[in-house]
């Protein structure tokens, strides 16, 4: 360990898509034990193997999404949002007490650049009241586009981070900040619809404006 | 007239407010004929004299919320949420098959830093199904820090229109354009919860920050 200060083991569940295998391999990059979930271990292995992540970075692991976020101290959920209320209902009892990072949109296919919000208004929303008050669920990570993670140009987006805790939002800063972004305070898990449906709106502007991966900054706070 | 196509009038109810009157004195600096409206008659002609508009531009007239409403040939709408629906009973005769640019935020005092949706899920939803079907209604301008448009620097801003005819978004962005923004095409009027929503994250924002008026830039498309 390099760092005076240990990093948190990151789990990441739905590990080997595009969005997960992309924070995997930057969060690993800058140092940060990673093990990453899937329905099949053997799948989880095998996309853990696969992953670039630069020489001298610890190699991420592969498991069961239930064994992943045992293991993880941070239990970060990169699903459908078709496959979020069973996915989390198997990794339910492995995150009591820990902090789970909900990355959900809900988008409803077809029409994935219509804003069509779940009952809960929010897939963020939908995770705490699965999970339960025991968990803390910090809602980040919409509004990147998922491809871009998966190489080392600096990505021009930063990370809406929703939570009811200010020190809860912090720790979930820190990982946006570890992968290249710029993580902000946007306020409690209920404001989490704002990004949710900020994602469908990007789409929209991804096809209007023939456009790589349109994301978002905040201006006029600092470093902006 | 210097121009060769001529501008359309543009009515700005509640039109004293700092919305209002910001987008009144870019307006008329741009060149388009403006008619502020407000619940008084006298009080929006006072309003209109006392705007510093630049010399060369048309004076903007004042007149009662109605009155503004019939004359305006696009119907800017920049009043409070709790008032949103009295002002549109109001004007509601007055702009049939007219485009009204609806761009009230649903803030519900005292947590105005909160996401607290409306039945409608959107203010602009809750405008159309009041105003009815005759009524082009398109939401922006949620997400600009209005005394920002006061004075004459840049804001560094975008506006996210929202509407289901693209040809009445571009009118939108034209005028987006014309008080110095950037306008963005966002898709239907259904997404315009997305930048509401977004307008209660940037006021936290702006209070975690200490910022003077936080706003948003979509990236990745040409311009930005």
């Amino acid at each position: 360990m390099s760092n005076s200060t240990a990093k948190p083991t990151i789990a990441i569940i739905g590990g080997t898509g595009l969005l997960g295998s992309g924070l995997a391999r930057r969060l690993a990059g800058a140092g940060y034990p990673v093990v990453l979930g899937s329905r099949s271990a053997d799948k989880a292995k095998e996309a853990a193997r696969l992953l670039a992540v630069p020489a001298g970075s610890a190699a991420p692991r592969g498991a069961t999404n239930a064994e992943a976020a045992g293991i993880g101290e941070i239990v970060i959920v990169t699903v459908p949002w078709q496959t979020q209320g069973a996915i989390l209902e198997e990794i339910a009892s492995r995150v009591a007490g820990k902090l789970v990072v909900d990355t959900t949109v809900p988008l409803v296919p077809p029409k994935v650049a219509r804003v069509q919000l779940p009952p809960e208004t929010s897939a963020a929303l939908a995770a705490q009241k699965r999970l339960g008050s025991g968990v803390r669920v910090v809602a980040a990570f919409h509004n990147v586009a998922a491809h871009k993670l998966q190489k080392d140009a600096p990505v021009d987006c930063d990370v809406l981070v929703f939570g009811d805790e200010p020190r809860d939002r912090e720790a979930v800063i820190a990982l946006a900040d570890a992968v290249g972004l710029r993580g902000v305070h946007a306020g409690p898990l209920a404001n989490s619809v704002a990004a949710e449906a900020l994602t469908s709106v990007l789409i929209g502007i991804n096809r209007a404006y023939k456009a790589d991966g349109a994301g978002i900054r905040i201006t006029g706070i600092a470093g902006s």
